[in-house]
């Protein structure tokens, strides 16, 4: 660190909703955002949703001159969707691909065929090194009933593993992106606790935008408003995160965000506000950690739910494969009687024998591939719960109060689960 | 870092082919492994290839008074077979799935079911904070042809910035694991030049085992001799690499290999040799960085023929599909011709009709399936090569000379896809 001079930078993050040909208006929005990128003179913006490379390259020309330095991550079948735009040097750019993101068979929600990941890129600012993170975690389809809960959980386990890891030697980190996550959620505390980082919106005192700081309102016409009624029509799931170290201190000076139609247009810029903020680095030699490490046991129970989850489908699927299977074996046998007994008559009509042979072969097929599949999963899982544990082992004096709440939610959530404890 | 007194550090790496029921004498091989493991009495010891649970449970029993810490790193549908044992506790543990391991249809190879990967866990002796990592990386099946090493090299490359990334404040690093790569190979520059990674064979005055380092050799019973005849009956492809910090200088006193048989049986431990070096960690405060920045472009260039390739077949995939989907409809038109003129009579025998069908939906399933599969494939190989000119236009100025050597390495590898350049 060679600064001495307190530093101001300005981040934008937002979901830019960018599904060609099933967005809404999606041409559009993407020159208005380019345009809003041009006009907040940011020092880098965040982009998540991003999918077709095509729309990445128009806002690369268009906003070339103001932020010459870009980076598109790419992951999946479709692409990670994370894009970033910066006016200052990239110095290493890196990704970190969740282990579990969905299911490729839910083809209607796709959140498997993005590759759901994290990026991370280097900044040099007067010799302050910069860790900048930008993610989008798996989506949240029906809260009541949220399969998905063990996935994201997974995510914002190895996101904070991912940033911990990686940022030992950072003065300042940011992280922005739609979390899918509302403020007071497993995975945000998980994610918060673990890695010590502060939310822009409750550090800072000059906030400017929707109500409570939501980003996903109902007022918005691109929104499904009937998810958003139980809570008053909005939450609160993109966030830009920061903390500083014992060389730098990190104050929010502002936060901000957009406030429904872009002004002389009848729509918004997408489906989420975009927040900005602008922060002060101040150099210091005072320390500034922060590391309370609550809510993991919770998390640990959520991904054993999951566990339990994938270890019944797989058990399913290796069912209805064996199910496959004795019926193929069944019709050939059948068929094959005329072959030792000459002279009867083939029990079979053609058709129906060919249609059954197919039919066997394609429930074997699909099992094959499901079993695999849910194998992967259960490995995922398998492999962060020992991570968690490896956590809580380390400081299993400290937690034993927390090990107790922990048992009690699980006997709530599930009693089978609980077998192989520390 | 609270120490100042030298620490000695013995570490073991073998690859130990644990595959079961296919291997040969697996499971009296994992019981002379774990008397070796406590026969050494190592700080820590790094296995590859321990594909099942059970014998990593098998030598977690084995081995609990010696080596009370263990850590198996799940991932992929069977498991990264990547375990540890150490004396000292874990204060973390991480793990990084490559994101390019193989096809799954070549099943005969098996990579790409394990989900290969590395991992590494946190120990801190002393004060000293001593990164570990462990790794096997895409095997080579046939070094004149390989159609692996793109996919090796992405490996290598994702293994040097997670190591760079996740090691920034460690006092040791070390890395031990089964390469897959010859010494010179480019992804062992890759690496070493990237991370600055020494290699112990190369920096020990004091080595014992087989001739010049191999832990491949044609002397061992399981391995497949033909192979090794090219390069006089041995190959170096399993490594311990190390660095120290500008806290801490590491010295490699000694490493040696096993010598095929295990003393008294007429088997090895492994078709690999173990490789065992001893380290001295000295506290000073002079530095010890590395920074040579070769090969990137050689890597660069790899990546590209990887990528080539993977378009093609993409290419290929999206065709036949298309030749599946005409067939199918052109079936049934041919098909629905006696619906419309009544009295016609149907043109298909009904069994070639369904055998037919079936054939078609196959290769249409199959085809869309690949196709998924090489999307992946582009899009990570696309990632790598967007890092990897991310990291040469850092340096531009510094690697003209280099580029001009890449260019006419390029030319003579492949002229075609040489298409974005910096």
């Amino acid at each position: 660190m060679t600064t001495s001079e307190p530093i101001r930078f300005r981040v934008l993050s937002l979901n830019c909703w960018g599904i060609r040909y099933l967005s809404k208006n999606c041409k559009e929005r993407f020159v208005l955002i380019g345009d809003l990128l041009n006009q907040e003179q940011l020092d880098i913006a965040l982009l998540q949703e991003v999918w077709c490379e095509k729309d990445f390259l128009f806002l690369k020309k268009k906003l070339s001159s103001i932020y010459p330095y870009s980076h598109y991550f790419k992951s999946g079948f479709i692409g990670s969707g994370l894009a970033v735009f910066s006016r200052h040097q990239f110095h290493d750019a890196f990704l970190y691909r969740y282990s579990l993101f969905g299911y490729p068979y839910m083809a209607q929600h796709g959140d498997w065929f993005g590759g759901k990941a994290v990026g991370k890129v280097l900044l040099n600012i007067n010799g302050l090194k910069i860790h900048v993170f930008v993610t989008h975690l798996h989506a949240e389809y029906c809260r009541e009933k949220d399969s998905y809960l063990p996935h994201r959980v997974v995510q914002a386990w190895e996101l904070q593993q991912f940033i911990r890891h990686t940022s030992a030697a950072a003065d300042v980190v940011i992280l922005g992106g739609d979390l899918n996550m509302h403020p007071d959620d497993l995975g945000t505390r998980l994610l918060r606790n673990y890695t010590g980082l502060q939310d822009s919106f409750s550090e800072t005192a000059n906030f400017d935008g929707c109500e409570e700081g939501h980003t996903h309102i109902s007022e918005n016409p691109f929104t499904n408003t009937d998810n958003l009624v139980p809570f008053g029509g909005g939450i609160r799931i993109d966030y830009i995160l920061f903390k500083g170290s014992g060389e730098v201190d990190v104050s929010c000076e502002s936060l901000s965000t957009t406030k429904g139609p872009v002004p002389g247009h009848p729509f918004p810029y997408s489906d989420h506000e975009a927040l900005t903020a602008e922060f002060l680095f101040t150099p210091t030699t005072k320390g500034n950690r922060c590391s309370e490490r609550q809510s993991v046991n919770e998390a640990r129970t959520e991904v054993k739910v999951g566990l339990h989850c994938a270890e019944r489908m797989r058990h399913t699927a290796a069912r209805t494969g064996i199910m496959g299977l004795v019926l193929l074996v069944l019709e050939l046998a059948i068929a094959a009687v005329p072959l030792f007994a000459l002279g009867a008559e083939q029990p079979f009509p053609k058709a129906s024998f060919y249609l059954l042979g197919a039919l066997c072969f394609a429930i074997l097929l699909s099992t094959l591939l499901l079993y695999i599949f849910y194998s992967m999963e259960v490995k995922a899982l398998q492999g962060t719960e020992d991570q968690m544990r490896l956590a809580l082992s380390k400081s299993l004096v400290t937690y034993s109060i927390l090990t107790v709440t922990a048992v009690h939610l699980v006997d709530i959530k599930t009693s089978s689960v609980f077998e192989n404890e520390i």
